[in-house]
């Protein structure tokens, strides 16, 4: 069984609330093949990062997203639940310079890095994250750890088991349950620290043209008391301009600097059994204060995963990515799994991005409202309704939607030689922080199990 | 104006759903009495932890509400907005030696205390928030300083400030702010420490029992392997028993540990322009685990303060307290608020914690649910709508509720002399942890703002 994907039309749905505009690409329904009994299936979806992907550097993120749905895939085959195998998505994503998690992590303010991740179970609906943790090469393998012990029970003397730690905390216990301890300038790379050298030249000179503001608006209102300059319209004294609060001329997340604007990286799995999981890790906003945490460690912020139950017709995935304040702010995750409980999942999803992410009145001050999900639900149903012999399949529908310039994302089922992957970019014309892509696939999958 | 407090009625509301018992106490509207023009008006409502407050120190726990109550009033009184009101309630609430929070926290595994706090403004819907943080005397002076840093825009070379800091970075920031740092030795109390080396010898039993457990069952299977003893059913060796992970018989949260049961401290205002803010503070768990981070310091689960808007009628106010992890799971501090916009605030709480979180899906597998939440909502309304000569009044709901043994809460309206004080318990034979306690009260605000 493959999946096939056939952009049949593209359609622009105007917005009534901002300068939205939405491309809704229907993908078309996969051709059944046959497949062989026995064999294991399941589905992954993952994405790079919703931000700026320079066409230079395509090639490298497209091929990350390529290996970690393979590493999933190989650990559905091998048997293994959602949980382990987004986490080897996610071990394969963070393992990569080229993205903003785990190895060559964008640097805080002191040239340190300190990750985020999280990992939610659709089927204990448990919960593990990590925050502001350093010197652990794979963040996500303590928040899968975290998750799993969680679910083993209480610990002695009745204590709860803790589902998030931050800092040295969260160091200090990954250490103590086997996970190893990675030197910290090995997680450093080459262009991690060269961004980060870039970055503090950057915010250097923002702040010295923030100090020479000021000077000359101090220099400016000793000037107006020597002088006793007084206002014409209400006779006091006048008032120098406020003097704006850094240099607006000088950004550090603009879309020519790659390693400020990619940001978290994700996945989303449905196992044989029909379980979900769902994932996401981040080494945070480039020159970050120390100790900040992102939606990446966020519960409903950073991913979100719910088996099908007794007010859920679906079992949904999300992991989100962008602008961390925005993701949390809005607790984007979440927001978009119970909007996936209706019936029409790219009409849900596109409501949820417009109202609910760039319309939010917790961003209403924003300029720009920056991120992008991942999302996957699914549900068992005959392939044939008809045919009452017909096996029971798992239809999967999965899509992914930013407002960012681009979002880079990989798929691929248990059945399919290898994955393919996209770098889905706001059409032509389109304002990032103001406009939503959206895009996905459907896949039907006949479970061995079932 | 005064509120005056009087039950009239006490129903028990059977569920269908579980072993709940929901007492519903119906608290009558206040009378009206002449205000002065001019004078501020606002209204507090304080917690000092869902949990378990012992009969012996009920004195001190109502005293440090009546006195959180008032520093939140003097500031309204002052004319403060809502945020720096609740703030002020906060930090009488963290120097109280008796509560879980600041001063007097629970200590964590190594005998430090890591607190955390956050904060919510309804006006501009922003947040600030702490977590694992020690050093500091008062952790919600630091979130609510995050709150308002993060009000003024974007820093230097356009990044974005920070919404919540964890652990060292944290206490830097802080001090780099100018709040001051407190030596370690001064927030511990002798209470805290008396408490801590009771838990440690409790936790050393039981870690003694399960160590005694393991070996046994080890010596178990030796001779079992040399006996060669084989099951009667299926003929293969038989399975020792799976001893549990820790002792069952020793619990550090149990009812007669007061130290081990008390938790969060928290308030939610109403300032005389309609705003409301909320806060929470804690010290987490005892004997949790360095870094662990709770519901106190979480988005949606810990407060919540959203301002009457295009979609939400009433303004809200939500404050959270108990086992950090099931509010956590419930994002129940959110979750109340959305429940609150619906017409009897009253019913939409009970329900709440009944379906939401006692009966929610992400607790299933726990063996009771423990939590308590204070809530208010407020609407600008006429007082005799039929006079419409009348000046249009604050009418403001406030609630608690919970579902451990016990809750200790505070209310004054700025019109008050006095805060009046409340330990609301389950009604007897109910179980913690299964039973909804829910109580509350109406107050009608003429503002002279309006």
């Amino acid at each position: 069984m493959t999946m096939e994907k056939g952009i049949s039309s593209v359609e622009v749905l105007p917005s009534k609330s901002s300068q939205v505009t939405a491309v809704k690409v229907v993908v078309k329904e996969p051709e059944t093949k046959q497949t062989q009994r026995g064999k294991r299936v399941g589905f992954v979806l993952v994405h790079a990062g919703a931000g700026y992907h320079s066409e230079s550097k395509a090639k490298e993120y497209k091929h990350v997203c390529k290996r970690a749905c393979q590493k999933a895939i190989e650990k559905l085959q091998a048997g293994a639940l959602a949980t382990d195998a987004v986490t080897a998505a996610l071990i394969e994503l963070e393992d990569s310079p080229f993205t903003n998690a785990g190895m060559g992590s964008n640097l805080n303010l002191l040239g340190e890095i300190e990750c985020d991740a999280s990992i939610m179970d659709g089927k204990s609906l448990n919960f593990g994250a990590v925050g502001a943790l350093s010197g652990i090469k794979n963040p996500v393998s303590v928040a899968n750890r975290l998750l799993c012990e969680g679910q083993k029970g209480k610990l002695s003397a009745g204590r709860i088991p803790p589902c998030f730690l931050v800092g040295e905390g969260a160091f200090r216990w990954a250490v103590d349950h086997g996970i190893p301890a990675c030197p910290p300038g090995i997680m450093a790379t080459r262009f991690s620290l060269a961004a980060f050298k870039r970055n503090k030249r950057k915010l250097e000179l923002a702040e010295k043209v923030e100090t020479d503001l000021i000077q000359l608006k101090k220099r400016r209102q000793s000037n107006e008391k020597g002088s006793r300059v007084m206002c014409r319209m209400c006779g006091r004294p006048s008032k120098a301009n406020g003097g704006s609060r850094g240099s607006d001329q000088i950004e550090l997340y603009s879309s020519e600097n790659d390693s400020g604007t990619l940001d978290t990286v994700g996945a989303v799995v449905v196992d044989q059994e029909g379980n979900v999981a769902a994932a996401v890790s981040s080494g945070g906003l480039a020159l970050k204060h120390p100790g900040r945490v992102g939606q990446a460690a966020l519960y409903g912020c950073g991913c979100w995963a719910e088996n099908t139950g007794a007010h859920t017709p679906y079992s949904t995935a999300v992991s989100t990515s962008g602008c961390g304040e925005h993701l949390v702010r809005t607790i984007l995750a979440r927001e978009c799994s119970c909007a996936l409980q209706t019936e029409d999942a790219h009409q849900a999803l596109l409501e949820t991005m417009q109202n609910k992410f760039i319309g939010s009145p917790f961003l209403a001050n924003e300029d720009g409202v920056l991120g992008g999900v991942i999302v996957l639900r699914s549900c068992r149903c005959s392939a044939e309704p008809e045919l009452s012999q017909e096996k029971p399949t798992l239809l999967v529908e999965f899509l992914w939607s930013h407002t960012t310039e681009s979002m880079c994302v990989g798929y691929m089922s248990a059945q399919d030689g290898k994955a393919k992957t996209h770098i889905s970019r706001l059409p032509p014309g389109a304002v990032a922080g103001q406009s939503v892509a959206i895009e996905g696939g459907v896949c039907r999958l006949e479970s061995p199990e079932s």
